[in-house]
């Protein structure tokens, strides 16, 4: 949360804005006993927008909270999340388990159940035990608070080694939000969720517009080639409460501004604790021919298993980034390109520079890693955030399920 | 080379055909002292072919091989090849230093330095030291033998474990081939070379033709995405020492049928050698709308480090598969495909099968893992090879240069 400002919060997470309560309660689908569900609940009606997934695999509360948005978007009042279970790849009969979810919940509450998103995280391809899921919810509303937001940011963890939350205050108004996931090392399982609220006073198509706009520079800058999991989904409601309206174009400018740095704090805490990462590592490319080459080449450079290793390993093999940015499918030019570990300039014009190999070393040894490419071709830039390629990431996902 | 026929053949790699010779030196590019350094001459002209990396950063003998099958590709006689130093990313210094390599290698052996060509693999971005390859091949051709093929093999090793040789008798004539490499695992870096040999009688015409479709069926089903290294390269050379002429299309077609046995038996030899592979692992994608959506499927769910530490850990995470697929980029259905671990199906109709665990476990406990995914939309089919994803290749990968 380096980059928020927050003044006048009472809170750092999606209680920050006014209205807005949560909780969370252990209800047995984590085996450790540990929080695995979460309630996110506004005391008035609200304005939202969601992102989900692109995988062709959608789970169900995808599937469900994109049939909600598409037909009651400007009545939400809750979300209601579970870890341990992604309930994807369950069918028709997973389906069922999530209107029971939103059922269960809008009946504690009060509302109706077209008012309540569904969110699931976890192992894919297992049946959501639903009783459990009842007494989680009963066992939450009781604990809803302004203050419930660190409860409800680590209900929703997995491999998470650390509950993700950031806000930032724009008064008289403010955003928050939380998120979980081990970030763009494994941008393909059922890992990314993320609740942000508002207090703003904003229709749902600005939000739509503000919520893509933000995740496009944010989440999509640690994610790989565009994809995502099965269950990967970022919503942003709006509760109005703070009686501030976002209608003129600089209102929106600011409010799209805002957001970016929740979602930017947000995705580099998911990079920062990609599953067994030791090192978080930021990727910038400048010299461009456009954005998206930018991009292109940074997640070639972030993707690579060979950079990752040798980052890991402490050994500043420059060639593995020249060598994926090679093949990142962008027309590079190797006699263009200039590279730097930290401050450390150690190739240009095409070959190696004379700089001293303790110095590179030294450049990547800390926690945190800032490689720099020049591609000399224009005058775009682009950034993107991942981390290092450990021994306990092998340990983790090599026996996930047990 | 379970699938190759040996009969009559002295030799099962670059030697099987009549009139190569070959060896191996050690001439201290290696730290270890092992072998560094290979030769592979025909006693007369060779036609040839030659498949590149399609890496935009190319490295000095990939450029200089290019260069000379464009001009000379039908009498060439010599492949000379090193490990320990890849000379990528070594600018026009480099270049002038596989010249070098290729003139002393002609001169040598006696014959023109444009019909030398040259292989380079190890670390990116590090000058070779020529003094040292000169004394290599001073050390080599005086080794040159109808049975140095072993040698060779072993001299174009990096993290290679074992080496790879293949050969097939097709009276009159034989087709040899060496590679090195660890294969799909890691395609992107200076991985992957191979020198294939023949003495059948057939035009560079021709042999460009036949390589370009064994290799689309072999080397690249083991790679990710058609990315290649900056070094990647397989070179076919035929001396024509049989007398047998492959003019007619039937010879044409039992030539390409023999050459992508060896290409297949090659690649799938890399694939089990993955670095830190302790399982060899076949994916087969069947009822695919075309063969490049079958392709592309498979290489989504080859390249899934969550599927290959599953397979490590032993953990029967099929649901990472069906992930693998459903972001492939590929219109699948999930309503519509079946997935086989070995002969046990756990995933039909979009839902989990009964399938007892104990058995899936059991499936994909041994050296060698099948996976099959039908997708239920046609009647194509594709089939690709990788390995797992273990604590070994971190280690390795995190020192490669120490």
């Amino acid at each position: 949360m380096s980059n928020v400002d927050l003044q006048n919060l009472h809170s750092i997470g999606v209680t920050a804005p006014r209205g807005f309560s949560a909780a969370g309660a252990a209800c047995g689908l984590k085996k450790t006993g540990a929080l695995d569900l979460a309630l996110v609940v506004s005391d008035s009606d609200c304005a939202s927008a969601g992102v989900f997934t692109t995988n062709r695999v959608q789970a169900a509360p995808v599937l469900y909270d994109r049939e909600v948005l598409a037909t009651n978007r400007a009545s939400i009042r809750a979300v209601v999340a579970n870890s341990g279970c992604a309930n994807a790849c369950t069918g028709d009969a997973g389906m069922s388990d999530t209107r029971t979810m939103a059922e269960a919940t809008a009946r504690a509450i009060g509302c109706r159940a077209d008012q309540v998103l569904v969110l699931s995280t976890g192992v894919i391809g297992q049946r959501l035990d639903i009783a459990k899921v009842r007494a989680g919810i009963a066992q939450a509303v009781p604990c809803l608070s302004p203050h419930g937001d660190a409860d409800a940011s680590r209900a929703i963890m997995t491999t998470d080694t650390r509950p993700k939350v950031s806000a930032i205050s724009r008064p008289p108004y403010a955003i928050g939000g939380m998120a979980k996931g081990s970030g763009m090392i494994h941008p393909h399982m059922a890992t990314m969720l993320s609740v942000i609220t508002t207090d703003a006073d904003i229709s749902s198509e600005l939000l739509d517009q503000a919520l893509r706009a933000a995740v496009g520079v944010s989440f999509n800058r640690i994610s790989v080639d565009g994809d995502m999991s099965t269950n990967d989904t970022v919503l942003l409601l709006a509760n109005g409460a703070s009686g501030h309206e976002i209608r003129t174009t600089q209102h929106v400018v600011q409010f799209t501004d805002a957001l970016t740095q929740v979602c930017t704090d947000l995705a580099k805490q998911l990079a920062r604790d990609g599953e067994g990462a030791t090192k978080f590592v930021e990727i910038s490319i400048t010299g461009a021919r456009d954005e998206s080459d930018a991009v292109r080449v940074a997640k070639a450079i972030a993707n690579s298993p060979l950079t990752k290793t040798a980052l890991y390993g402490g050994d500043a093999n420059w060639g593995r980034v020249i060598c994926a940015a090679g093949y990142s499918g962008v027309a590079v030019e190797p006699s263009k390109m200039a590279l730097w570990f930290g401050a450390v300039n150690v190739f240009a014009n095409g070959t190696p520079t004379n700089f001293d190999e303790a110095d590179s070393t030294r450049a990547i040894a800390g926690k945190d890693v800032f490689i720099r490419l020049d591609l000399g071709l224009g005058s775009a830039s682009a950034t993107v955030w991942t981390c290092d390629l450990s021994h306990d990431y092998v340990t983790i996902n090599g026996k996930y399920r047990t």
